[in-house]
């Protein structure tokens, strides 16, 4: 599993910050999760390849969330993008998006079809042999949706000297894989545990931006190794948080604990600090394993 | 008369290059022109003032000329804007930009007025004491316009010699440079020549993008002193400029001969040639002072 940070900062684009998008790479699927204005421009610069991605998963419709995905979508027309593309997010994406088609008079050559959300409890929206997807509803000033990207248990691996010594034929192997026992000609069971080892555990990402500190959230994303959640604020300004319904890196912290995830990555910062060291350090006063995002940046996953 | 170029390049935004937008700084005022993806963020590299840009006049409804305006927009709001702000452009640009600022559940605190265009001749737009702005009806796949910036006739410079040795009053001095003959109190007129001498020449600029070859925009921009003219591909590639209504460097130099206009400006350029050089080198074959548009140029006009 693989995430590449295209943007991770609040409100406006700049010089030297983008607004939220990224990357997932998983099961050698490739999600794009937000699309704030530049995004295309960002994974030109990052040699991420357009034609891979066929998801895009935007959580809500703020400018810094979505401005950029009318120009990635253009931009696929005139790649002369042939392969369907998926966009989920909240109701209204679509409207906007082909209004501003229909303007300029331009039709994608390929199909493009929208999942629009409405919901306010966590569903399931995208589900493949090896990937599921699910939202994680979140509490911002308007509608929005976090997702929790899920691998599904891999194939458990063959002990391949158990299944010499056993005698056992090639095509029992798939089988075995998934988990069967098998029933030798003499009418003898092996049972599974002796001719597999423990497949490489199902990794779970959950992305949360932007909400604010929202404790209902914990049950959904229990135990996932990772956890992008927002941080716009420090607990100085946690008026303005509240306020805005912002997090600060310290309830990220929190529900990072309560949820006891493996890694916290910190992102969507305002831009009003010196330093997103400061996100960091307020947030290890209450979890230890935290990671800060930052434009530009790549974390490689595995267990 | 100053001209910064913020994109002039056709299509999506890339690492290096950026869709068309300029601003034009004439007699204080800064008005942008069209407003592509990223455009926020050239403002910011350019050091140009956001809070001085009151007017944005959008050619057409293609991606790469209006897809950064709502997020300029929406930044005017974070940067709590109070001036009013002025939108010219296409039939619909209004209704995008305020069902995206709907959705995302935003309001401008400043006022947001919306001008937009549906005729096919040339009108004037926008006026005031200082300068006049018409539209150029072009030729394109979508309804198009470009705009004519004209400063209006400056006042007469004051011979101060002359003044003096008539022993004209001051209070007169505003009366003579706007052109008024003076009566001495002896009865005798002095011819308002004998006081001043002539103005600087008022100038002017046409932007021409997106257009095909079209000569019945010369009238309206004959003898200006800067042409911006769009010139997406050379005339290698004629067949191509002809089916998606873009001009070669022969024709933009051809409608720059035929408007005996000072200087053209060639922009809008395809990323499929190697060097802008060669719009030049074409353009040069008709047209004598052909300059390049490139990204973060500045060109200062004066007479």
């Amino acid at each position: 599993m693989k995430l590449t940070i295209l943007g991770c900062y609040a409100a406006t684009p700049r010089t030297i910050t983008n607004p939220t998008a990224q990357v997932l790479e998983i099961r050698n699927r490739m999600f794009l999760i937000d699309c704030g204005e530049g995004t295309q421009v960002q994974l030109r610069r990052n040699k991420i390849k357009f034609s891979k991605i066929n998801h895009i998963f935007i959580s809500h419709l703020h400018g810094d969330h979505f401005y950029g995905l009318v120009g990635l979508v253009s931009t696929f027309m005139l790649l002369n993008r042939q392969t369907d593309l998926h966009i989920y997010g909240p109701k209204g994406i679509k409207e906007i998006i082909l209004l501003q088609l229909k303007y300029s008079n331009s039709y994608t050559g390929y199909n493009l079809f929208f999942h629009e959300l409405e919901s306010k409890e966590s569903e399931v929206i995208y589900e493949d042999d090896k990937v599921l997807v699910k939202t994680i509803p979140l509490k911002h000033r308007i509608y929005t949706n976090g997702y929790l990207f899920e691998e599904k248990p891999k194939e458990r691996k063959l002990n391949i000297a158990a299944v010499e010594e056993f005698k056992i034929e090639k095509c029992y192997y798939q089988n075995i894989k998934n988990g069967k026992d098998i029933t030798l000609e003499n009418g003898k069971t092996i049972l599974n545990e002796q001719l597999t080892f423990n497949p490489i555990p199902a990794m779970k990402y959950a992305f949360c931006s932007d909400t604010m500190y929202d404790e209902s959230i914990v049950s959904i994303i229990k135990n996932v190794d990772i956890l992008y959640h927002e941080t716009t604020f420090l607990e100085s300004e946690a008026d303005k948080a509240l306020k805005t319904m912002h997090s600060t890196a310290k309830e990220a912290a929190l529900i990072a604990k309560k949820a006891k995830v493996k890694e916290l990555i910190l992102g969507h910062y305002s831009t009003r600090y010196d330093s997103i060291e400061l996100f960091k350090e307020e947030a290890e006063t209450i979890f230890s394993n935290v990671i800060l995002a930052d434009d530009g940046k790549t974390f490689d996953f595995n267990n």
